[in-house]
């Protein structure tokens, strides 16, 4: 059933999902605030975009095109009727492609922002797939690996462009072989804590193409979602909040 | 000068320290404190020790036999001064050498923990290195390179050994990828942060010999080591009055 959301939860952009889909999701919109825009922004690609929340949420911080990749027809459709009803034609493109070889479409060097909300899992003999296929596609790594993700992105940015990405923390040692592997220097890292106390449930990570800035490395003021009453805090509310007119 | 501090602030232990040399600092005492310690463990090592903080502080934690090595004479005969004081001649041994090559003299497979705060810096054109130079060697890599340190730490642990470090955010990258090359597998990992709001200046990293467990790698609670009143934290302070006892 596709049912109307609301993105930020303050009536400024409708959202479609579709209840049989995979729904975005608030790492969606901690990844779109945590990516570096900055005055040389012309061009954003955002890899896996699902239903597009986070090229909605990234034109509230910039005026740059923005072009979303996502293999799933259904999600596109979803996005196309979202886009319409914000009037955000101008700006965001939609492709449904596949991620994999996209820089045979692009071309390289052509970008200055990857994002990419990827499948988490890897898939083996205790992956839970007894899902809905589209899930499935979603959650896990059946269509694309985060080293095609990681090779892919580093071939389409141009020279000092960013790469922005969220993740489960149990994957860290491998983003990091893999982001030294296609000469991708990280640059920042915040993790992500349900609350205060807890373990992080999520990394959110940013490397620079072709830059060896090693030494400036920075790991960000940790994020909690919730707090002791279990309401979002201060900073997630600031996240959601996010206005370009302010 | 040679002067004879509280090693944990209330007087359970006397620790000597140099005034011309390296000093120990929390972070010895976070590592310490982080590292596994569980029934298996018999025997630790501890690289880098100076003037034996580390030891000190993990015969709190454990009965286990601790061997600190470190090359400079000068740290050491502060070492031999505070274990007398504190009788703890029979559970630390004090093995003046360089951890380069130290795997010749232990063997490998030797034991269950291995710790290590080494030099954080490295060598460049703009490190400043006009200090005495048993501080140089404390906290720049002149003798040794976080190569040497995990390389010697993986051929003497045990297979499902520990190796526990701190280190700093920056060669965080290379932290991980020189684990993997000498198949250490990162398992815990948790960082510190001098306040609330302000970015992490330590990382406490955990890594298991021949241990395949990519999806377990935790990223534990952030430690903060001041309050908004710039007062050690509750967490610090229990760090600090750890009590086998209790």
């Amino acid at each position: 059933m596709i049912v109307k959301n609301d993105l930020l939860g303050y009536q400024k952009y409708i959202i479609y999902q579709d209840t049989e889909l995979f729904s975005f999701s608030t790492d969606s919109m901690l990844l779109a605030n945590f990516a570096t825009i900055n005055r040389k922004t012309k061009l954003v690609v955002d890899f896996c975009s699902g239903n597009f929340p986070i090229p909605m949420y990234l034109t509230l911080k910039t005026d740059a095109k923005i072009i979303g990749v996502e293999i799933q027809k259904a999600s596109c459709k979803l996005a196309q009727m979202s886009i319409m009803e914000n009037k955000l034609e101008d700006q965001i493109e939609i492709k449904n492609a596949d991620v994999l070889s996209i820089h045979k479409e692009f071309g390289p060097d052509m970008c200055d922002l990857v994002l990419c909300n990827p499948p988490f899992f890897k898939i083996n003999e205790n992956s839970n797939l007894n899902q809905r296929q589209e899930v499935t596609i979603a959650r896990h790594e059946v269509l694309i690996t985060l080293e095609d993700i990681i090779k892919e992105a580093a071939i389409i940015l141009r020279q000092g462009g960013y790469f922005a990405m969220v993740h489960r923390p149990e994957r860290m040692a491998e983003i990091f072989i893999l982001l030294k592997k296609y000469q991708l220097e990280p640059s920042r890292l915040q993790f992500v804590y349900p609350k205060m106390g807890k373990e992080a449930n999520h990394i959110l990570i940013e490397a620079r193409k072709g830059v060896k800035k090693e030494a400036n490395l920075k790991i960000l003021a940790p994020l909690f979602v919730y707090d002791e009453n279990n309401q979002w805090t201060n900073d997630i509310l600031k996240i959601y909040n996010y206005n370009k007119e302010e």
